[in-house]
Parts: C-alpha cells; sequence; structure tokens
C-alpha cells in the first residue's frame, strides 16, 4: 500500500527545510569552492530528497539566487547611522566582517559561480547586484537629503568592498577595523579647510 | 625489446611542449574556471603523456605557478614611462587589457585557486603576489627617485587592481580606458593650489 503524503507541508517543517537547504549550500560552496556541487549534494547534506530541492527551487542556480539574495537582506544589511561617516565606516567594517567569515566568503564565491554559469546565472547575478546598488544607493540618498556630499554608488564598491574582497580571495592580509575605517575615509570629502578671519 | 629514450631532449621541442602545456592550463581554467582542472586533461590538451608533465613540473600547483609567474614576466611587464602619472596610467591600462582578455582572467582566477589549494598551493599564491609586489614597489621606487610622492604598494593593489578584477570577476560593467584612467589619477597627490601672487 502506497501512503499518500500531505501535497503542502505546514510552515514550520517548510521553513526548516528552506534553512537547512541554504545552509547546505553556503556550507558546501565554502568547502569546495564554486562550479564543484550538485543538486544531489545539497539535498543530501540538507536530508532531503533531491525532488524536493528541484520541486520547489527549480534549478541549482534558482537556489543559489535565493541564497545569495536573503544573504543580502538578513545577513548583511545596509546601515543607517544617521551621517555619511558613520554609514560608511559600518559599512566597511561590516563587509570586513562578512568576507572574513565563512558564509560571506562563500557568498561572494556563488555570485562568481553564477556569473560564469551560463544565462540564468547571469540573470540571478544581475539581481544581486542590482539589489545590493539600490541598498547601497539608498544609504547615499540619505546622506545627500542631510546635506552631506556622498561619493556614487559605484565608488563604494570600487574602493571599499573591491579591495577587501580581492585580499580575501587572493588570501592577503588581514582586515583590520583600521584598514575597513581607512577605506571609508577615502571616500568621505576633505575637510574643509579653516575659515579665514 | 625495449627502446630507450635520450633522458634530456633538445631545447626546441622541451620549449614547444613548455608552451603547448602553459597553454592548455590557460585555456583549460578559462573554460572552466578553478578547481575542475586535472593533470591528465591538461596532457591531453597539450598533447604530451601525463608522466612527461609529471616528471618535468611535479604536480598541478607547481605547474599553475609556473604559468602564472611566467604570464606576469613576460605578458604583464610594469611599465616603466619616466613619470608616475605616467606609469600608473599605464599600469591601470594594462591591468583593464589583462583581465578583459581571457589569458589575464584565466591568471586572476588560477590566482585564487592556488589560494584555495592546500599548503603547496598557498606557497605558489605568495611567490606569485611577492612577485608582482616586488614589480610594483620598484616602479613605485623609481617615482621616489625623481622626487614624486607615490602612493604606497598597496594602496594600489586596492584601488587600480582590485576594482578592475571584481568587475570583471562579477561580470559587472566595461573596464573603459577612461575607468582606467579615473582609477589611476585618483592615486596621485592633488595639484599644488595657484601660487599666491
Amino acid at each position: 500500500m502506497v501512503e499518500k503524503r500531505p501535497a503542502r507541508r505546514p510552515g514550520g517543517r517548510s521553513a526548516r527545510v528552506r534553512a537547512a537547504v541554504h545552509r547546505a549550500v553556503t556550507e558546501l560552496v565554502a568547502e569546495r569552492g564554486y562550479g564543484n556541487v550538485t543538486v544531489g549534494e545539497v539535498a543530501a547534506r540538507a536530508g532531503v530528497a533531491d525532488t524536493s530541492v528541484y520541486r520547489r527551487w527549480g534549478s541549482l542556480e534558482a537556489l543559489l539566487t535565493e541564497v545569495v539574495m536573503s544573504w543580502l537582506t538578513d545577513q548583511s544589511p545596509i546601515p543607517d547611522t544617521g551621517s555619511l561617516r558613520g554609514d560608511l565606516r559600518a559599512f566597511a567594517a561590516q563587509v570586513a566582517r562578512d568576507v572574513t567569515g565563512p558564509d560571506g566568503l562563500a557568498v561572494v564565491r556563488l555570485v562568481m559561480a553564477l556569473s560564469a554559469a551560463g544565462e540564468e546565472g547571469a540573470r540571478a547575478r544581475d539581481a544581486f547586484l542590482a539589489e545590493r546598488a539600490r541598498q547601497l544607493t539608498g544609504m547615499l540618498d540619505r546622506a545627500r537629503e542631510r546635506g552631506e556630499e556622498p561619493p556614487g554608488m559605484l565608488e563604494v564598491v570600487d574602493h571599499i568592498l573591491a579591495p577587501m574582497y580581492i585580499r580575501v580571495l587572493f588570501g592577503a592580509g588581514p582586515l583590520t577595523p583600521e584598514y575597513a575605517e581607512e577605506l571609508a575615509d577615502r571616500l568621505l570629502p576633505p575637510p574643509a579647510g579653516p575659515a579665514v578671519s
């Protein structure tokens, strides 16, 4: 006799499966680097059937996209401290923490994996970059509304994010709090000179 | 009857084998990303026996090291134009060319692969980074000897090299000559103000 399972599972189990699958993806990419992970391996690590992963996410790329997008919003939110200096410093410190931890590095590798994974991967990569760009633009717009002079969004990417990502990817040098702060301060407008008396 | 081959081959053939093996490594890493290339595949692509590769290079990591080191000196030499501005601009333009071409991106991926390939990989990665650092330091020392005020070596890495590497690795945006020039100019000392009359 074949036992029929309910087609929809209660939210609690669904959320647990999602968390286990996200964790499995992050761990496997951290362990092996990108390009070496299959849906079967993710499912095995998460303790669910391959078919469950395919049914829910459709493809490995769709799953990877969900993982990086939820990481962006849940694990690595954009700061809002009330000043440009505070926001840039908090953002730099957070990037340093993110890419030093195993999850953050796994996410960086995931985004690179997506970039090299055909058309669907490129769409997922674009969604990730667009969301991060939207978050950063919001932070810089808040500074502008306060009358500050923020740098452009791409300057933040090029001169805070890129140096730290490259140092970690190349295994070159520690990301100290002082280093993160220095990267942030480079993007602040130079202090005004003393008023002429 | 077993025919004995000469233990050492003439230089011409040796150089051709070396070039073919280097090309095979670069192509395979460009096609597949790092972590997915074996000595057997390199040998097959280069048209030589596995044993020839092992005999000559000892391991895949040793071979990868030779490839990235020879790329550094042969394909991507450090400029010497006679001025700091000229050198930084030429260096930035060259990095843009390098990482836009398939070979340069393959080399970037190779260095990341080495960073994730255990102790021997880490040694190879360190050799690569030390050689690049030595070349860059030479360029900045020449500027200092001319009485100019060059940035630090790590500033060149962080603010010229890293932004372009990350843009290419994430597939984000073109590396135009104007962009490369702007990255270089950020590292020049600010122009002196007009003399007070």
